[in-house]
């Protein structure tokens, strides 16, 4: 372990600097972390965290910064998260002012300064952390909140997409505490009954936004190019894509997004990707993996539109419409036609999952059909100007 | 009447104020209350009431508290409100001297403590007030806002269940002003675009969170172990039961709400009551007795689920399903299946309305059937830890 | 040119500004705007514009407030932003002097005054500005931010109608930065991520109520007679009629409203407009010209109902009811009933477009139908007392 033997030593060339990383990096049972980075996290009274904020979190790079982080917390590999004081964040940050400089600081650099100048001295409900995510082959799942929370900006953060990280439901929400959101910040939920009292003897009322195990994702980061009407409906680990638009009846959950320009005026469930180009209807329904009880992750293709108070229950590839008012369950029985209008046979519907250029659609009768998909969608390119 | 005389009269054992409140219970006319509690109220720049916020409301219990409110406040019997000065919040404070110990203060006693510290003295605006609904037989109604107000805090602290207090929208809605309600507290109607512009040209924005004659529940109250993500999504006087999670698309109304664990992504509408361990799916609709005509309130059964973009308008059982996207009109006609997939007969569907165990889903045809439910609805265990 | 010359007399007589306002007017080349106002508008760390607020907007009115304010700023038709120096509002304020008096200030004035007092004198990323839509003839369609945004509060203060103005999505989206819409007020969506950061460290919580092009409207007015349970839901530019109810399901869009009372749970898409005493039922949709293509304005009817879940892609006109869960689209098939229940004819659904007394259902088949309506749709009038 050279941990704290030479944390403290000021590098003063980036030479010095790279042979004591490739130290570190080169003791036994060290492992580059998958992604890492430096918080701010908010406790209770007790001192439990309620939440952490990472501006800058790392993935996959910057394995320097990662080396140091280790060092002088003792991290070897896996998942983990510190507290840090404001004395180890010193003596972190004197490492690496032999890249701070030339008017560009590296944006962890950046992010330590602020935190060391702007954070108050005493116990003031939040604590610095450091949280690591283990490579890839070496994370079991999230262990505890800070990590969790980084895996979660990492989603908003659009360094990975749903479902290529670890943070499942299962695996994030019993670790999670309920949580106020509140004009205040995070309170306890065994707390903020107190809090909102005391805030009306003041005259100063306390707003609450929610109370949930999950943020609003834009209190911690906007990823650029996104319009979101109402931020209470995407939740902190949503990975809204560039040029995506998120009116007030949509919503995103976290591990679940958007890949491109999207207009989002329905429901994307946890686990669920919608493509690019692709538009989501008023008060749509993409079925997710957490209610109603199907363990299929739905996946929605380019250029799809699912219209108004329609619904799927599975998988639409490319170019295919469901029309306003339709919902395909997975079991329910359809008719399919040629692109003449012959019907052709009758299946279930979660036999077409997947398949590109699919017009779903209610006949005359008020059966459901499936037709060839004649007309490409084309979103209105001024609605998707971001 | 004894008030005012022994009302400053300060009781060194419980064994002298239990005699004084005897006395004062044993007067010609006096009926212990069903519920009291004081407030804060916000009042616009003319003292007219916009909002009360009851710290404890009080339900069928602590009548010596109500006792010594009512000596003091020259209270008797039946519905009303009463306007407090800090004096007499003082010497209603005196005689509960002999509770105060122990490290046991009572909730009742630490409420009135905070406010008589935190209360500033000169008219700023807010108001102390002690509500009274008198008991269950002479309770005539909703008189005036601060007894509105408690009885919406009864609901939401899970005092009593929706319908068993008077709290109809004919009752209370008539007696509420529309507020502003806003990051400042609560604004009248009339001066809140002065207040806009106030707030613009001191660069310290004003947020208006919603117009309305009802407050969002949370800036309120948030009862033990619910979720809700979006707190403009609950009214002040939902019952919200304990384990229930309201999501984004969810919305409960005041005299309406859940028993227990409950996942709510639709609309509960005004008197709507949904039972233990049920789902209501993305943006389904449980039909009101306020719009739509109708004057039947709608409950639902426990471990029922309702399908995203379902809707019924008859009440349902214990172990129902009502699949994704399909809407049940008291009118509709059905075609009942026996367990065999037999077709029995055509009715309407208001006929079934409450039984339990039945599977109502549209047929191949696109009509709508109804069918013994093979599997009980299984929430998921993860997503209803609160 | 006659600006500046004459501007920093202060005129003792209202005869005296007239013959000075007659001489304005009568310049060549001048013409009365369509509308105008006085504003504060807020700026990111350049000085781009990023919103605007008009205290009150001027339509068609108080022409001589807009001569005074042209030959100060050199305005003599069409559409234009000025940006105001304190100086250069002091010399319009004191035009005005022999208008103010008597306890009946005009509200420019008001709005002025409080803008001269209020404002802070360095540069504080707000501006003073001035717009102008030129005569209805000679107004060419949106210029700038400035007058979008007045044409967005001649909306929402109800001074003209949807679509009468020229404030189409594709005029005003693409002249409109995406905005980070705050605690704090405007924020440029570039510095968002850096203020959020500061506000963690300075332990004073910014929140992000929306990401958008567009505001809510309720933080810049609240007309009188609405009802509006979560802001989010209404867009800056939305007509909201009064004795409106938008509940926290509903929407309304820029350029889109409703002409009285009226009870929104659904979405009221772009360029849409509902009539007097129309009740849209929870989720419901009516389609817009955004997405999806459509191309034809949708309007409905008065005491018209639009069942929960239900949805049109065509007017409606009076007395039309579209039952629950029913979606009636343009190209929909649909069977004809006369008042005895006798099938007539088949047809599609848009042929039926604004005519009146039809009440769309699903068949027992599951088809859609029309028949005529028997019962005229009541409102509930306790919930629409606003």
């Amino acid at each position: 372990m050279i941990q704290y033997t030479r944390a403290t030593v000021m590098f003063e060339t980036t030479e010095g600097l790279s042979v004591y990383v490739r130290e570190i990096e080169a003791l036994e049972g060290y492992e580059r972390p998958q992604a890492f980075g430096i918080g701010i996290a908010t406790t209770d009274s007790e001192g439990n965290l309620l939440d952490a904020f990472f501006p800058v979190p790392n993935y996959n790079c910057n394995f320097t910064s990662a080396a140091i982080f280790a060092t002088v917390l003792g991290y070897r590999k896996g998942t983990n998260t510190y507290t840090l004081t404001r004395t180890q964040l010193s003596h972190i940050l004197e490492h690496f002012t032999v890249f701070d400089g030339d008017g560009k600081t590296h944006a962890n650099i950046a992010a330590m300064k602020s935190i060391l100048v702007g954070f108050p001295k005493s116990h003031d409900m939040r604590e610095i952390i450091v949280s690591f995510i283990g490579a890839e082959g070496s994370d079991e799942g999230p262990v505890s909140l800070g990590d969790i929370y980084l895996r979660l900006h990492l989603l908003s953060h659009r360094f990975v997409l749903p479902n290529t990280i670890k943070a499942t439901p299962g695996a994030i929400m019993p670790k999670l505490p309920n949580v106020a959101w509140t004009s205040e910040g995070p309170i306890a939920v065994s707390e903020v009954n107190t809090r909102i009292l005391r805030a009306r003897l003041n005259g100063d009322p306390l707003r609450i936004y929610g109370v949930d195990k999950l943020p609003h994702m834009t209190d911690y980061v906007v990823p650029p190019g996104v319009r979101i009407a109402d931020s209470a409906r995407v939740r902190l680990g949503a990975h809204v894509g560039e040029g995506t638009t998120v009116m007030p009846s949509g919503f995103i959950n976290f591990n679940a997004g958007t890949l491109g320009e999207a207009m989002i005026e329905g429901r994307v469930s946890q686990g669920v990707i919608v493509g690019n180009k692709s538009d989501l209807g008023g008060a749509a329904s993409i079925q997710g993996t957490m209610s109603g009880g199907s363990k299929v992750v739905v996946e929605i293709g380019d250029r799809t539109l699912i219209g108004a108070l329609a619904g799927t229950g599975i998988s639409l590839g490319d170019d295919c419409i469901v029309a306003a008012g339709v919902y395909v369950m997975p079991t329910s029985m359809i008719s399919v036609f040629d692109k003449q209008g012959n019907l052709k046979y009758g299946t279930q519907a979660y036999k077409l999952s997947g398949e590109n250029g699919l017009l779903f659609k209610r006949g005359q009768e008020g059966d459901l059909e499936v037709h060839p998909n004649k007309k490409a969608v084309e979103l209105n390119p001024i609605l998707h100007a971001n």
